[in-house]
Protein backbone atom coordinates (compact mmCIF):
# COMPACT_ATOMS: atom_id res chain seq x y z
CA UNK A 1 0.00 0.00 0.00
CA UNK A 2 1.56 3.56 -1.09
CA UNK A 3 0.01 5.90 1.32
CA UNK A 4 -0.77 9.68 0.39
CA UNK A 5 0.06 12.34 3.26
CA UNK A 6 -1.62 15.42 2.94
CA UNK A 7 -0.36 18.26 4.70
CA UNK A 8 0.88 21.93 4.67
CA UNK A 9 4.15 21.94 2.73
CA UNK A 10 6.02 24.04 5.01
CA UNK A 11 5.78 23.19 8.20
CA UNK A 12 6.22 20.02 10.78
CA UNK A 13 2.58 20.62 12.36
CA UNK A 14 0.32 17.95 12.98
CA UNK A 15 1.46 16.28 9.94
CA UNK A 16 4.55 15.84 11.40
CA UNK A 17 3.19 12.94 13.91
CA UNK A 18 2.20 10.96 10.93
CA UNK A 19 5.35 11.34 9.07
CA UNK A 20 7.67 10.48 12.18
CA UNK A 21 5.14 6.94 12.36
CA UNK A 22 5.42 6.79 7.92
CA UNK A 23 9.34 7.23 8.66
CA UNK A 24 10.05 5.03 11.55
CA UNK A 25 8.28 2.31 9.60
CA UNK A 26 10.28 2.74 6.37
CA UNK A 27 6.42 2.75 5.02
CA UNK A 28 5.94 3.75 1.12
CA UNK A 29 4.39 6.99 1.01
CA UNK A 30 3.58 10.75 -0.80
CA UNK A 31 4.04 13.46 0.91
CA UNK A 32 1.60 14.95 -1.55
CA UNK A 33 1.48 18.96 -1.13
CA UNK A 34 5.31 19.10 -0.77
CA UNK A 35 5.50 17.95 -4.40
CA UNK A 36 5.11 20.23 -7.47
CA UNK A 37 1.47 21.59 -7.92
CA UNK A 38 0.80 19.14 -4.72
CA UNK A 39 -0.93 21.74 -3.01
CA UNK A 40 -3.12 22.19 -5.55
CA UNK A 41 -4.30 18.57 -5.47
CA UNK A 42 -4.56 19.14 -1.48
CA UNK A 43 -6.86 21.93 -1.97
CA UNK A 44 -8.28 20.14 -4.72
CA UNK A 45 -9.44 17.34 -2.12
CA UNK A 46 -10.34 19.34 0.63
CA UNK A 47 -13.31 21.40 -1.41
CA UNK A 48 -14.03 18.27 -3.30
CA UNK A 49 -17.93 17.98 -3.15
CA UNK A 50 -17.25 14.66 -4.77
CA UNK A 51 -15.82 13.24 -1.33
CA UNK A 52 -17.97 11.36 0.91
CA UNK A 53 -15.80 11.99 4.06
CA UNK A 54 -14.28 15.03 4.03
CA UNK A 55 -11.83 16.03 6.12
CA UNK A 56 -12.56 19.35 8.11
CA UNK A 57 -8.72 20.37 8.03
CA UNK A 58 -5.55 18.15 7.44
CA UNK A 59 -3.37 16.50 8.08
CA UNK A 60 -5.15 13.49 5.95
CA UNK A 61 -4.46 10.38 4.76
CA UNK A 62 -5.44 8.30 1.55
CA UNK A 63 -4.85 4.83 2.19
CA UNK A 64 -6.55 2.92 -0.98
CA UNK A 65 -10.08 4.18 -0.95
CA UNK A 66 -9.94 5.92 2.05
CA UNK A 67 -9.65 9.16 3.20
CA UNK A 68 -8.67 9.74 7.10
CA UNK A 69 -8.25 12.95 9.46
CA UNK A 70 -7.66 14.03 12.85
CA UNK A 71 -3.92 13.29 13.24
CA UNK A 72 -4.57 10.72 16.14
CA UNK A 73 -7.50 9.13 14.30
CA UNK A 74 -4.84 8.44 11.21
CA UNK A 75 -2.07 6.89 13.71
CA UNK A 76 -5.14 4.47 15.23
CA UNK A 77 -5.55 3.54 11.69
CA UNK A 78 -1.71 3.10 10.80
CA UNK A 79 -0.51 1.56 14.33
CA UNK A 80 -1.31 -1.90 13.82
CA UNK A 81 -0.85 -1.54 9.67
CA UNK A 82 2.79 -0.35 10.57
CA UNK A 83 3.64 -2.69 13.20
CA UNK A 84 3.85 0.16 15.75
CA UNK A 85 1.28 -0.98 17.99
CA UNK A 86 0.70 -3.92 20.17
CA UNK A 87 -2.66 -6.05 18.55
CA UNK A 88 -4.71 -6.40 21.05
CA UNK A 89 -7.92 -3.49 21.99
CA UNK A 90 -7.02 -2.59 25.37
CA UNK A 91 -3.23 -1.71 24.38
CA UNK A 92 -4.58 0.21 21.46
CA UNK A 93 -6.99 2.34 23.14
CA UNK A 94 -4.45 2.82 25.79
CA UNK A 95 -1.65 4.09 22.84
CA UNK A 96 -4.61 6.05 21.41
CA UNK A 97 -5.52 7.75 24.64
CA UNK A 98 -2.20 8.97 25.34
CA UNK A 99 -1.94 9.80 21.59
CA UNK A 100 -5.01 12.18 22.50
CA UNK A 101 -3.18 13.26 25.12
CA UNK A 102 -0.56 14.61 23.12
CA UNK A 103 -2.59 16.13 20.97
CA UNK A 104 -4.01 18.46 23.75
CA UNK A 105 -0.75 19.53 24.71
CA UNK A 106 0.28 20.47 21.24
CA UNK A 107 -3.12 22.11 20.91
CA UNK A 108 -2.16 24.17 24.18
CA UNK A 109 1.15 25.12 22.68
CA UNK A 110 -0.30 26.30 19.76
CA UNK A 111 -2.47 28.70 21.60
CA UNK A 112 0.45 30.19 23.55
CA UNK A 113 0.63 32.36 20.51
CA UNK A 114 -2.38 32.49 19.31
CA UNK A 115 -4.38 32.54 21.90
CA UNK A 116 -7.20 34.83 20.54
CA UNK A 117 -7.70 33.50 16.72
CA UNK A 118 -5.50 31.84 14.65
CA UNK A 119 -6.54 34.18 11.46
CA UNK A 120 -5.19 36.87 13.51
CA UNK A 121 -1.04 37.70 13.39
CA UNK A 122 0.69 37.11 16.87
CA UNK A 123 1.34 40.52 16.68
CA UNK A 124 -2.00 41.37 17.07
CA UNK A 125 -2.77 38.98 20.19
CA UNK A 126 1.11 39.28 21.80
CA UNK A 127 -0.49 40.46 25.20
CA UNK A 128 -2.52 37.71 25.40
CA UNK A 129 0.01 35.56 24.35
CA UNK A 130 2.21 36.51 27.17
CA UNK A 131 -0.33 35.70 29.28
CA UNK A 132 -1.28 32.29 28.05
CA UNK A 133 2.22 31.58 27.88
CA UNK A 134 2.88 31.87 30.91
CA UNK A 135 -0.01 29.76 32.40
CA UNK A 136 1.22 27.36 29.84
CA UNK A 137 5.07 26.97 30.52
CA UNK A 138 4.39 27.27 34.61
CA UNK A 139 1.05 24.79 35.00
CA UNK A 140 0.41 22.78 31.53
CA UNK A 141 4.16 21.80 30.25
CA UNK A 142 4.87 21.01 34.06
CA UNK A 143 1.56 18.57 34.16
CA UNK A 144 1.98 17.02 30.77
CA UNK A 145 5.16 15.95 31.56
CA UNK A 146 4.66 14.91 34.76
CA UNK A 147 2.02 12.64 32.74
CA UNK A 148 4.19 11.39 30.50
CA UNK A 149 7.29 10.76 33.09
CA UNK A 150 4.81 8.93 35.48
CA UNK A 151 3.64 6.62 32.68
CA UNK A 152 7.43 5.81 31.52
CA UNK A 153 7.56 4.69 35.32
CA UNK A 154 4.50 2.87 35.56
CA UNK A 155 5.34 0.82 32.50
CA UNK A 156 5.89 -2.60 33.85
CA UNK A 157 8.04 -4.00 31.51
CA UNK A 158 10.50 -1.68 32.46
CA UNK A 159 11.61 -1.14 28.35
CA UNK A 160 11.35 2.79 28.54
CA UNK A 161 9.12 2.88 26.09
CA UNK A 162 5.28 4.49 27.31
CA UNK A 163 3.56 0.95 26.69
CA UNK A 164 4.97 -2.53 26.84
CA UNK A 165 8.07 -4.01 25.78
CA UNK A 166 8.37 -2.18 22.33
CA UNK A 167 8.44 1.06 20.68
CA UNK A 168 4.84 2.63 19.43
CA UNK A 169 3.56 5.36 17.81
CA UNK A 170 3.10 7.36 20.67
CA UNK A 171 6.76 7.22 21.76
CA UNK A 172 7.70 8.84 18.53
CA UNK A 173 5.00 11.33 19.19
CA UNK A 174 6.47 11.92 22.63
CA UNK A 175 9.69 12.67 20.70
CA UNK A 176 8.01 15.14 18.65
CA UNK A 177 6.26 16.80 21.49
CA UNK A 178 10.11 17.12 23.18
CA UNK A 179 11.47 18.58 20.39
CA UNK A 180 9.09 20.77 19.66
CA UNK A 181 8.92 21.82 23.56
CA UNK A 182 12.53 22.38 23.28
CA UNK A 183 12.33 24.85 20.26
CA UNK A 184 9.28 26.84 21.97
CA UNK A 185 10.40 26.97 25.14
CA UNK A 186 13.98 26.03 26.07
CA UNK A 187 14.08 28.02 28.99
CA UNK A 188 11.19 26.41 30.35
CA UNK A 189 12.67 23.07 29.03
CA UNK A 190 15.89 23.66 30.31
CA UNK A 191 14.42 23.82 33.66
CA UNK A 192 11.86 20.94 33.48
CA UNK A 193 14.37 18.27 31.86
CA UNK A 194 15.89 17.48 34.72
CA UNK A 195 13.04 16.53 36.41
CA UNK A 196 12.15 14.15 33.59
CA UNK A 197 14.64 12.06 33.12
CA UNK A 198 12.79 9.30 31.60
CA UNK A 199 11.07 11.02 29.15
CA UNK A 200 14.68 12.83 27.91
CA UNK A 201 15.54 9.58 27.35
CA UNK A 202 12.99 8.00 25.52
CA UNK A 203 13.31 11.12 23.19
CA UNK A 204 17.31 10.09 22.70
CA UNK A 205 16.71 6.58 22.59
CA UNK A 206 13.46 7.09 19.27
CA UNK A 207 16.30 9.71 17.86
CA UNK A 208 18.84 7.15 17.39
CA UNK A 209 16.79 4.72 16.01
CA UNK A 210 18.20 4.07 12.53
CA UNK A 211 15.30 5.10 10.34
CA UNK A 212 14.60 7.83 11.94
CA UNK A 213 18.47 9.52 12.30
CA UNK A 214 18.35 9.42 8.77
CA UNK A 215 15.18 11.25 8.19
CA UNK A 216 15.72 13.82 10.98
CA UNK A 217 18.65 14.60 9.01
CA UNK A 218 16.89 14.73 6.09
CA UNK A 219 16.23 17.11 3.84
CA UNK A 220 12.53 15.79 4.10
CA UNK A 221 12.58 16.84 7.61
CA UNK A 222 11.10 20.61 7.60
CA UNK A 223 12.80 22.47 10.33
CA UNK A 224 11.65 24.11 12.84
CA UNK A 225 10.10 27.73 12.10
CA UNK A 226 7.47 30.53 12.77
CA UNK A 227 4.55 29.48 10.73
CA UNK A 228 4.04 25.97 12.62
CA UNK A 229 2.52 25.15 15.57
CA UNK A 230 5.69 24.92 17.86
CA UNK A 231 6.93 28.87 17.64
CA UNK A 232 10.03 30.46 19.62
CA UNK A 233 9.59 33.70 20.56
CA UNK A 234 11.79 34.40 23.67
CA UNK A 235 8.85 36.76 25.32
CA UNK A 236 7.18 33.85 25.86
CA UNK A 237 9.35 31.70 27.62
CA UNK A 238 10.46 33.43 30.77
CA UNK B 1 -21.76 -5.58 31.93
CA UNK B 2 -21.95 -2.23 34.80
CA UNK B 3 -19.97 0.37 32.89
CA UNK B 4 -18.57 3.11 35.69
CA UNK B 5 -18.37 6.52 34.72
CA UNK B 6 -16.15 9.20 36.37
CA UNK B 7 -16.66 12.80 35.75
CA UNK B 8 -17.17 15.96 37.54
CA UNK B 9 -20.33 15.95 39.49
CA UNK B 10 -22.05 19.25 38.61
CA UNK B 11 -21.85 19.75 35.54
CA UNK B 12 -22.47 18.01 31.74
CA UNK B 13 -18.88 19.08 30.36
CA UNK B 14 -17.26 16.68 28.61
CA UNK B 15 -18.93 13.93 30.50
CA UNK B 16 -22.03 14.61 29.06
CA UNK B 17 -20.84 13.07 25.48
CA UNK B 18 -20.38 9.75 27.49
CA UNK B 19 -23.48 10.16 29.28
CA UNK B 20 -25.67 10.43 26.32
CA UNK B 21 -24.67 7.45 24.42
CA UNK B 22 -24.64 5.31 27.53
CA UNK B 23 -28.72 6.48 28.71
CA UNK B 24 -29.60 6.59 24.67
CA UNK B 25 -28.59 2.83 25.11
CA UNK B 26 -30.39 2.49 27.93
CA UNK B 27 -26.83 0.74 29.28
CA UNK B 28 -25.68 -0.01 32.97
CA UNK B 29 -24.22 2.37 34.34
CA UNK B 30 -23.19 4.21 37.59
CA UNK B 31 -22.43 8.24 37.46
CA UNK B 32 -19.90 7.48 40.42
CA UNK B 33 -18.96 10.73 41.19
CA UNK B 34 -22.65 12.09 41.56
CA UNK B 35 -22.93 9.03 44.30
CA UNK B 36 -22.20 9.83 48.02
CA UNK B 37 -18.78 9.27 48.38
CA UNK B 38 -18.36 9.30 44.52
CA UNK B 39 -15.72 12.74 44.14
CA UNK B 40 -13.84 10.86 46.99
CA UNK B 41 -13.83 7.66 44.81
CA UNK B 42 -13.11 9.20 42.03
CA UNK B 43 -9.91 11.24 43.41
CA UNK B 44 -8.29 8.34 44.42
CA UNK B 45 -9.02 6.56 41.30
CA UNK B 46 -6.71 9.96 39.62
CA UNK B 47 -4.12 10.13 41.98
CA UNK B 48 -3.67 5.76 42.78
CA UNK B 49 -0.32 4.69 41.25
CA UNK B 50 -1.78 1.34 41.39
CA UNK B 51 -3.15 2.20 38.25
CA UNK B 52 -1.29 1.11 35.62
CA UNK B 53 -2.94 3.41 33.11
CA UNK B 54 -4.37 6.08 34.87
CA UNK B 55 -6.03 9.11 33.14
CA UNK B 56 -5.34 12.38 32.37
CA UNK B 57 -8.59 13.97 33.39
CA UNK B 58 -11.82 12.80 33.90
CA UNK B 59 -14.25 11.79 32.17
CA UNK B 60 -12.94 8.04 32.35
CA UNK B 61 -14.91 4.67 32.01
CA UNK B 62 -14.33 2.02 34.18
CA UNK B 63 -15.47 -1.41 32.06
CA UNK B 64 -14.50 -4.35 33.95
CA UNK B 65 -10.87 -4.03 34.61
CA UNK B 66 -10.09 -1.28 31.79
CA UNK B 67 -9.94 2.42 32.26
CA UNK B 68 -10.57 4.66 29.43
CA UNK B 69 -9.83 7.83 29.31
CA UNK B 70 -10.58 10.90 26.98
CA UNK B 71 -13.90 11.72 26.01
CA UNK B 72 -13.62 10.73 21.74
CA UNK B 73 -11.27 7.43 23.21
CA UNK B 74 -14.62 6.01 25.16
CA UNK B 75 -16.97 6.69 22.41
CA UNK B 76 -14.64 4.50 20.10
CA UNK B 77 -14.88 1.87 22.36
CA UNK B 78 -18.29 2.05 23.68
CA UNK B 79 -19.74 2.69 20.04
CA UNK B 80 -19.91 -0.83 19.11
CA UNK B 81 -20.54 -2.36 22.13
CA UNK B 82 -23.89 0.06 22.46
CA UNK B 83 -24.54 -0.33 18.98
CA UNK B 84 -24.19 3.09 17.96
CA UNK B 85 -21.97 2.70 15.44
CA UNK B 86 -21.58 0.81 12.36
CA UNK B 87 -19.59 -2.38 12.73
CA UNK B 88 -17.06 -2.06 9.70
CA UNK B 89 -13.89 -0.35 10.24
CA UNK B 90 -14.23 2.07 8.16
CA UNK B 91 -16.95 3.42 9.12
CA UNK B 92 -15.79 3.62 12.84
CA UNK B 93 -12.45 5.62 11.48
CA UNK B 94 -15.12 8.28 10.08
CA UNK B 95 -17.35 8.47 13.22
CA UNK B 96 -14.19 8.83 14.93
CA UNK B 97 -12.87 11.38 12.60
CA UNK B 98 -16.36 13.46 13.20
CA UNK B 99 -16.37 13.01 17.00
CA UNK B 100 -12.63 14.31 17.61
CA UNK B 101 -13.62 17.54 15.15
CA UNK B 102 -17.00 17.84 17.77
CA UNK B 103 -13.74 17.66 20.55
CA UNK B 104 -12.15 20.94 18.82
CA UNK B 105 -15.21 22.39 18.58
CA UNK B 106 -16.04 22.14 22.21
CA UNK B 107 -12.21 23.16 23.13
CA UNK B 108 -12.88 26.06 21.51
CA UNK B 109 -16.15 26.99 22.57
CA UNK B 110 -14.29 26.39 26.70
CA UNK B 111 -11.49 28.95 25.46
CA UNK B 112 -14.27 31.94 24.45
CA UNK B 113 -14.35 32.28 28.33
CA UNK B 114 -10.78 30.61 29.24
CA UNK B 115 -8.52 31.97 26.59
CA UNK B 116 -5.53 32.41 29.02
CA UNK B 117 -5.95 29.65 31.82
CA UNK B 118 -8.68 27.24 33.50
CA UNK B 119 -7.28 27.98 36.56
CA UNK B 120 -8.32 31.68 36.69
CA UNK B 121 -11.70 33.20 37.01
CA UNK B 122 -13.17 34.32 33.80
CA UNK B 123 -13.30 37.82 35.10
CA UNK B 124 -9.49 37.93 35.49
CA UNK B 125 -9.38 36.99 31.32
CA UNK B 126 -12.49 39.07 30.44
CA UNK B 127 -11.11 40.90 27.75
CA UNK B 128 -9.24 38.48 25.89
CA UNK B 129 -12.36 36.36 26.24
CA UNK B 130 -14.14 39.17 24.30
CA UNK B 131 -11.90 39.21 21.92
CA UNK B 132 -11.25 35.20 21.88
CA UNK B 133 -15.25 35.03 21.73
CA UNK B 134 -15.71 37.34 19.01
CA UNK B 135 -13.63 34.94 16.68
CA UNK B 136 -15.39 32.11 17.53
CA UNK B 137 -18.80 33.23 16.65
CA UNK B 138 -17.74 35.07 13.77
CA UNK B 139 -15.56 32.38 12.36
CA UNK B 140 -15.18 28.90 14.10
CA UNK B 141 -18.21 28.40 14.93
CA UNK B 142 -19.47 28.66 11.11
CA UNK B 143 -17.16 26.77 9.85
CA UNK B 144 -18.12 23.80 12.20
CA UNK B 145 -21.56 24.38 11.80
CA UNK B 146 -21.07 24.45 7.99
CA UNK B 147 -18.90 21.36 8.15
CA UNK B 148 -21.28 19.33 10.07
CA UNK B 149 -24.36 20.47 7.98
CA UNK B 150 -22.40 19.42 4.38
CA UNK B 151 -21.95 16.11 5.40
CA UNK B 152 -26.06 15.57 6.60
CA UNK B 153 -26.05 16.60 3.43
CA UNK B 154 -23.40 14.17 1.68
CA UNK B 155 -24.69 11.24 3.60
CA UNK B 156 -26.11 9.19 0.56
CA UNK B 157 -28.39 7.12 2.69
CA UNK B 158 -30.66 10.22 3.25
CA UNK B 159 -31.48 9.48 6.41
CA UNK B 160 -30.81 12.74 8.38
CA UNK B 161 -28.00 10.95 10.30
CA UNK B 162 -24.26 11.53 10.09
CA UNK B 163 -23.63 8.33 8.89
CA UNK B 164 -25.36 5.67 6.96
CA UNK B 165 -28.73 4.96 8.12
CA UNK B 166 -29.07 4.80 11.80
CA UNK B 167 -28.60 7.03 14.45
CA UNK B 168 -24.71 6.96 16.08
CA UNK B 169 -23.46 7.94 19.16
CA UNK B 170 -21.79 11.03 16.64
CA UNK B 171 -25.46 11.68 16.39
CA UNK B 172 -25.88 11.82 19.89
CA UNK B 173 -22.55 14.46 20.49
CA UNK B 174 -23.63 16.49 17.64
CA UNK B 175 -26.85 17.03 19.53
CA UNK B 176 -25.21 18.07 22.72
CA UNK B 177 -23.02 20.63 20.70
CA UNK B 178 -25.81 22.43 19.47
CA UNK B 179 -27.25 21.99 22.68
CA UNK B 180 -24.39 23.46 24.08
CA UNK B 181 -23.41 26.14 21.56
CA UNK B 182 -27.51 27.28 21.78
CA UNK B 183 -27.22 28.00 25.64
CA UNK B 184 -23.46 29.84 25.49
CA UNK B 185 -23.81 31.56 22.49
CA UNK B 186 -28.17 31.72 22.03
CA UNK B 187 -27.90 35.47 19.58
CA UNK B 188 -25.12 34.20 17.35
CA UNK B 189 -27.47 30.52 17.23
CA UNK B 190 -30.63 32.37 16.04
CA UNK B 191 -28.55 33.60 13.15
CA UNK B 192 -26.84 30.70 11.87
CA UNK B 193 -29.67 28.11 12.59
CA UNK B 194 -32.03 29.06 9.69
CA UNK B 195 -28.95 28.63 7.17
CA UNK B 196 -28.05 24.97 9.53
CA UNK B 197 -31.45 23.46 9.11
CA UNK B 198 -30.49 19.71 8.68
CA UNK B 199 -28.37 20.30 11.88
CA UNK B 200 -31.39 21.71 13.91
CA UNK B 201 -33.36 18.78 12.49
CA UNK B 202 -30.92 16.09 13.62
CA UNK B 203 -31.04 18.20 17.30
CA UNK B 204 -34.49 17.93 17.21
CA UNK B 205 -34.83 13.72 15.86
CA UNK B 206 -32.20 13.49 18.91
CA UNK B 207 -34.19 14.62 21.58
CA UNK B 208 -37.32 13.28 20.70
CA UNK B 209 -35.75 9.46 20.95
CA UNK B 210 -37.64 7.84 23.75
CA UNK B 211 -34.66 6.81 26.29
CA UNK B 212 -32.97 10.50 25.50
CA UNK B 213 -35.87 12.01 25.96
CA UNK B 214 -36.90 10.54 29.39
CA UNK B 215 -33.41 11.39 30.48
CA UNK B 216 -32.97 15.36 29.28
CA UNK B 217 -36.45 15.38 31.00
CA UNK B 218 -34.73 13.81 34.53
CA UNK B 219 -32.72 14.76 37.12
CA UNK B 220 -30.29 13.09 35.70
CA UNK B 221 -29.51 15.49 33.16
CA UNK B 222 -27.61 18.59 34.92
CA UNK B 223 -28.86 21.43 33.50
CA UNK B 224 -26.33 24.04 31.92
CA UNK B 225 -24.21 26.68 34.42
CA UNK B 226 -21.50 28.79 35.07
CA UNK B 227 -19.35 26.10 36.03
CA UNK B 228 -19.17 23.96 32.24
CA UNK B 229 -17.38 23.90 29.19
CA UNK B 230 -20.69 26.05 27.61
CA UNK B 231 -21.09 29.23 29.61
CA UNK B 232 -23.65 31.91 28.84
CA UNK B 233 -21.67 35.53 29.34
CA UNK B 234 -24.06 37.97 26.73
CA UNK B 235 -20.69 40.15 26.35
CA UNK B 236 -19.63 37.29 24.67
CA UNK B 237 -22.17 36.42 22.39
CA UNK B 238 -22.54 39.70 20.21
Amino acid sequence: MRYELYYWPSIQGRGEFVRLALEDAGADYADVARSPKGMTAMMRMMESRALERPPFAPPFLKAGKLVIAQTANILLYLGPRLDLVPRNEPARLWAHQLQLTIADCVAEAHDTHHPISGGLYYEDQKNAARKRAADFTSERMPKFLDYFEGILQRNGKGSGYLLGKNVSYVDLSLFQMVEGLRYAFPHTMKRLEPTHSRTVELHDRVAARPRLARYLDSPRRIPFNQDGIFRHYPELDR
